[in-house]
């Protein structure tokens, strides 16, 4: 495991910024990954994706095994060769979608059955199938099968946590590949008791990096934070934490002041999709009668292809003939937006001025929108 | 008008190679222009345009005075600014678009009443309007109002005719920028007659280009390439030749052959949102199911981007998980593929073995297409 390690090369406060090398370069932390739902990120070519910063991306077994089928990419290589990206991978469990997609047919202590979303046929993923599915599509990082519960029934959250721990352990045992690291997931809702002896089993289980399940599904931001802050303290400090499906820029600013290393969520090229700017505080809508002469880019103090090239009145227009360029060149700011704040992040973090940038950001203004 | 000069570097046969000055670069033909109907060649940044070989691209007039309305264009610094796009540009007039989506209300001699595909708006072009539009929208190259009618009525093309040559005489009047270069059309359809007189009509106003219109409309390839030869007989030697509207590698060809040197198509945008890559010879469909494993690239001596780092096997998933990044991938394709043909082309002709390229190229049987 040792292409695997994770240097921490400062700290601030609870925050780390650290280094996790991966077999596909060097990962600085904390990061973004964009979402690479089907091999591929939205509207994105991979070199647009390396340019707007990202160095790791995530990529969804249940729908590559569904589609292509993890077998044909295995067979060219690989999921780095198949999508033609050169750095870093983490591919989730499938688990997420399963449970989400409202398609199970049935779930036991052994697995989960399902039914694809493409064509309604059933499908078995149990832990040692996820593992070897994620084995041929041969990620960086890899996930263990885990069961996301509704935050909010303690009963429920502990039947699916004992479930995710078993799993875990299973998808340990069966992991072969020296050259992936297979994370944990956390789970235990919204429940002190139950999230402290969730982090208390899966730290034991020595995996190089640990990850916490189970929020932004509805929660509040305080329910969050409070969870984040048990997994501070009960999640080794020498491993990454990967809070999965977060986030916005200000819910990614609060994890890291809460330990967390690694960011994964589909808001970026989501909203890029529907007609939305980031912004590091706030969003733009760019359909805003407001914009349709507006010479200036979406963010002046961005540095993206998108910022550096066109106006907000072109983007408008992109959206409002349906053009797929606009689709892309919101996704180039959207991501870039969140890659610039983690940079901005890992540097304050080494120079010891991380809670000054947490503090500006919690006091700042939304910008405002002339569209509203 | 010395910003547009025309000089030829070669003849091989009746083929040019020239370079074709304009106020935002040298154009070497013959070339290929991608169409960029909205303000966008579809899917396809400027950066990959570019990248792609793109030097010129053709911007629609009818739907860029609808949306976003050729006054905002203008307030934006014109369409160069506005879509990003640092080369050369030629708009068209709009007559090819109002003609052909059967929105008109009302032709007659001063010019044609219409009805918006947007919102069911009435307006009106004339001869005056669209180059009005046009100088607001900034091109290299503007083309005066034209009828392109069916081309097999002798009459009708007669009439049509007419009224191209009368609305050409006043787009020349009403011109006024000095940075553009007003193109006439010749009309008549498939009739010597009309051809002649026409391009002899045309030519006479002096324009700095000439355009053959009313092509690849459904007439046949004989009837084409006759055209094509009364057209090399009857326009000035010494000034460009736009072939509108055409089109495929062996098109391109065959009208080089009767010294055509610009040529625009909407065809590998379009085939690429619809599946389909361009060859030299012959089209891939890539749902076809002989290419889920096929690890080649497209095409193994094409150098663009697609080519160098896909697989046909990752692409035809792209197209069947109806990802955005299939039909980008593709455009890129399909352009490179014109305007790496057209390159070959233009070294040919320098090197007198353009009829060698020619003959190669009707000679060669398509590739097998395994999805066939």
């Amino acid at each position: 495991m040792d292409s695997f390690g994770f240097r921490i090369l400062a700290r601030d406060g609870r925050a780390r910024s650290a280094i996790l090398h991966t077999p596909h370069g060097d990962v600085a932390t904390p990061v973004f990954m964009p979402v690479g739902t089907q091999a591929t990120v939205k509207a994105l070519t991979p070199a647009q994706l390396h340019e707007a910063g990202a160095v790791l991306v995530l990529a969804n077994t249940y729908h590559l095994y569904l589609r292509p089928g993890d077998d044909i990419i295995s067979e060219l290589g690989g999921l780095h060769a198949f999508m033609g990206w050169e750095n870093a991978i983490l591919t989730d469990s499938g688990g997420f979608q399963v449970f989400s997609m409202r398609s199970i047919r049935e779930v036991d202590g052994d697995g989960v059955t399902f039914k694809s979303h493409l064509d309604g046929s059933t499908h078995r993923l149990t832990p040692e199938k996820a593992v070897t599915i994620q084995e041929n599509l041969g990620a960086d990082i890899i996930m263990a099968l885990d069961e996301c519960a509704a935050p909010n029934d303690h009963a429920y959250s502990r039947m699916a946590m004992e479930r995710t721990h078993l799993w875990a352990a299973r998808s340990a045992q069966a992991h072969r590949r020296s050259d992936q690291a297979l994370f944990g997931i956390v789970q235990g809702g919204i429940f002190r008791d139950l999230r402290v002896e969730s982090a208390r089993y899966i730290s034991g289980l020595g995996l190089p990096g640990n990850a916490v399940g189970g929020l932004s599904v509805g929660e509040s931001k305080t329910e969050m934070h409070a969870v984040l802050d048990w997994m501070d303290r009960g999640l080794p400090e020498d491993r990454p934490r990967y809070l999965m499906g977060v986030g916005t820029p200000a819910d990614i600013v609060e994890a890291v002041a809460r330990g967390m290393d690694m960011f994964d969520c589909v808001l970026p090229t989501r909203l890029a999709r529907h007609h939305a700017a980031m912004l590091r505080r706030g969003r733009l809508n760019l359909l805003g009668a407001g914009y349709a002469r507006d010479p200036g880019p979406l963010d002046p103090s961005c540095t993206c292809y998108t910022c550096r090239h066109f106006s907000r009145a072109y983007l408008r227009h992109l959206l409002q003939a349906r053009e797929i360029l606009g689709a892309t060149l919101l996704s180039i700011h959207n991501i870039t937006v969140l890659e610039t704040l983690t940079a901005e992040i890992r540097t304050a973090i080494q120079s010891g001025r991380f809670s000054a940038l947490r503090e500006e950001f919690q006091k700042a203004l939304p910008v405002p929108d002339p569209s509203a």
